[in-house]
């Protein structure tokens, strides 16, 4: 910075500017990191008023009154920058905009309320207590419904579109609407055929011990190329991926007599890491430098996790690590390639959106996008969610919901942490994923015969250079389309659930 | 903040900047904590510009232009404010006054001269290599000066004093100089009574199972009055106390042959811990909630460490968790309490400060104390360092550090991390833990008897009382003459080594 002071120019103050607001971030990232892993519970209220001033005080930042009028003289010179910068600064004023649509009143009482109703959930949640949290939902949707219109207003956008397009640039609930129409038309059937002709695998017999589920989780996270110089693994409620990308954290939960989902939750946070890992050194720092949208980071970890690690090829070079750090016995039927592929690819209609397969997840995530926009719409309100999930759960899964919100409404914390237009990026993600597979196994035609060698080296290296590497240099609908030669399309997840499922 | 905004007053709005900056220091406090505890060696560099970013943006709210005018402006109405707030003032006028004494570009240059420094330290350290630290070190130097003489200039004080001021207010070199000359004409002689009359201690042959230490820790922390709802132990390079009051954080490190060493350690920063855990409730967010000097902070270490674990009547209570923890039997007479406490008092000459028994230490800290000082006042210089040291520590404890770099004038951090004028205050902290500990002994006449059943609800509750509770209310020299009834004086340390070596 000291040398760019020397000849300051709009462009390079901005740089400055955001080059600060990245340290706020790397501060935010490591306290939610500590709060989820380390943090003794007494620690959480002290730790919510400083995660909400360190908001407060980035929200400030970035909408100084000169921050506008220096957007537009960096802009009034735009062709004078190289294509990084320009990015950057169009990634800068898209950050900006939405920042000053915002009141700081507003992102404040939504900090509060969020944190109060998120703590309440969390007790609620396990006593299956749905007055309790009925309330406090109410206030935090009031909240988003404000957000969504004024964001809405600036952005010219309708205002659910405008919370999906905080999450996915660009992307309509219409859009949305469609594809999902699609995947309601095709899945039910689907997966009626799957769950018909799919056979019951041997089980594997616990128990299974932290430290060896910890060794093998490692062992691979190292295989499909996670730095450890640059990262950890932990233990955490909820499997998740965060940090900064010199300093990339995921974490994981440990059962003692199942150990398909801890290790699958490892590999999945391991595709987030790696696009975290892969982000642009030189922009680490600046916007341009950051992932692109929920659904192409969902797409990474989905590579990984649906894609790569839950095929067939995946299974024969895992299956002995799986023996080895488990206490299998080599010869036993049960830890075969075959038998451990069996359970990674079970379909089974159930509640629980986070411990779905990759053929229910969708359901789960279709009746989410419609009741969440019906809400943003106030064609909904909070006091019929439980109505209204157990209508479209026995509708789209054939489970009734009645009475168990623990298992129904209650079970994902993101509407009680004010994240409406969120869960469309899942599914979204998974669709994506299945195209960059389709576009790699044509760029890499030995990808099958690499994975069951366990040689990920192409792979990652495939990836580096098409995605991560390049941070918000184009949007993500612009990279899917110049990578894979077309705009997001259902037919690559459809054929990859054909060949998977019946094939 | 909200309700106060109605009727903002120049303190009200003093109390929600020095709020904001608080939840700044939160986010470094855990970010210190994090980097010595969890980080992944390469995520270093990010972690030191991100700290660095931290420090100049709370740098530059705390020197923004209208804060010398809301002060003037409080300061004017002070008698209307209670005495909390009336201390809280005068407080945030100090942390101004040395802020707005520092340019900027001065902070950065220090930030980053003294993480390279450090960085450098480490290797160079464990290499015994002099060469590769002088030069950096001489550049620390530099800015020390620098930033000691325009310390000095506002605060009208003698450059090292204005150091010296930033950890002890209202001490000066002149007294430290003082004390320190009547120590260095007692302890030589002292030392050499206690080496020929202490005893050889039966032997504690290990291993000694991390984990048994770990569950000792933990069990003595609880005993003494650490709240696990608030605090955590880890491991780490060396033991410190960090964190925030309601999340308090300390760590020591083991060793599977010796356990004596991690285990005062932890005894320690449960001292540190207390304190900072018993600071007042409702003013954590202000600087009056802040603990007091670091001689203050440093005497509430020592009192758990030196005046009471380190006691006879605490190793009768300690032995048979000792025992029962690390495995050792009952009726060997190495476990005895007798045993274990002469383990815990064996005085011995020897080069590492850290390791240094509380009557060699004070030795430790004068010969740093004294060039440091030099230093400082551009009297000796960085290439000086080796010879002084050497010929320092030939003189105060009989031992050539000639060559000897690693074990000598590398040992510690301090330097190399731009601490100057930091040493002194273990030494005042000893002084003033041995004072504190007379007080309490005569406020608590069963004291010897309640630390023997290991009651410490009694001693908590007088040092929540007396100093943990009241802040900044008070200056340390104010609070100290106050609950004792005299200012600091040799005498108690004095009388207290007496007892305990000679008695």
């Amino acid at each position: 910075m000291d040398q760019r002071n020397d000849v300051t120019t709009p462009y390079t103050e901005l740089e400055a500017r955001f080059e600060e607001l990245h340290q706020l971030g790397h501060a935010k990232a490591m306290l939610n990191w500590d709060e989820a892993v380390m943090m003794p519970r007494g620690g959480g209220s002290a730790r919510g008023e400083a995660l909400a001033g360190l908001s407060a005080l980035a929200h400030r930042m970035l909408t100084a009154p000169d921050v506008g009028d220096l957007l537009d003289s960096a802009d009034a010179v735009h062709a004078r920058l190289d294509p990084w910068q320009q990015a950057n600064l169009r990634a800068m004023r898209r950050i900006y905009s939405r920042a000053v649509a915002l009141p700081e009143a507003l992102v404040r009482a939504r900090q509060i309320a969020t944190a109060r109703c998120q703590q309440i959930w969390r007790t609620a949640r396990a006593e299956n207590d749905w007055n309790a949290v009925e309330g406090p939902l109410a206030e935090v949707l009031a909240l988003a419904r404000e957000e969504a219109a004024a964001l809405g207003d600036t952005l010219g956008l309708d205002p659910y579109d405008a919370l999906l397009d905080t999450y996915e640039e660009g992307t309509r609930a219409a859009d949305v609407a469609n594809v999902f129409g699609e995947l309601k038309g095709f899945l039910p059937g689907f997966i009626d055929r799957v769950i018909d002709r799919q056979r019951t695998p041997l089980p594997l017999p616990g128990p299974f011990s932290h430290e060896g589920q910890r060794a093998l989780g490692e062992n691979m996270m190292r295989t499909l190329g996670f730095d450890f110089a640059h990262g950890r693994l932990d233990v955490s409620h909820h499997p998740f991926c965060g940090g900064v990308p010199d300093d990339t954290r995921i974490t994981t939960r440990y059962s003692d007599d199942y150990f398909l989902e801890s290790f699958m939750a490892v590999l999945h946070e391991t595709g987030h890491a790696l696009y975290q890992q892969g982000l642009p050194a030189a922009w680490r720092r600046q916007p341009v430098g950051r992932s692109l949208g929920a659904a192409l980071h969902e797409s990474q970890s989905l590579f990984v996790e649906m894609q790569v690690s839950r095929s067939r090829a995946f299974m024969e070079f895992a299956a002995s690590h799986l023996r080895n750090h488990l206490g299998g016995r080599q010869g036993d039927p049960a830890w075969t390639a075959d038998n451990l592929h069996a359970h990674a690819i079970q379909v089974r209609r159930d509640y629980i959106r986070v411990d779905a397969d990759e053929l229910t997840y969708p359901l789960h995530v279709i009746l989410r996008f419609e009741l969440e926009r019906a809400l943003i719409a106030g064609a909904l309100d909070v006091a019929d969610i439980p109505e209204a999930w157990n209508e479209r759960m026995t509708r789209y899964l054939g489970l009734s919901t009645n009475g168990n919100f623990k298992d129904g409404c209650m079970q994902d914390v993101h509407w009680f942490s004010g994240a409406f237009g969120y869960f469309p990026t899942y599914t979204l993600g998974a669709l994506t994923a299945a195209q960059w597979f389709a576009a790699a196994s044509a760029a890499l035609p030995d990808i099958e015969a690499q994975i069951e060698a366990g040689d990920f080296a192409p792979i990652l290296g495939w990836l580096r250079r098409e995605i991560h590497g390049r941070g918000q240099l184009k949007t993500a609908r612009e990279l899917l389309t110049e990578v894979t030669g077309e705009p997001l399309s259902l037919r690559h997840f459809k054929a990859h659930l054909e060949r998977r499922y019946l094939g």
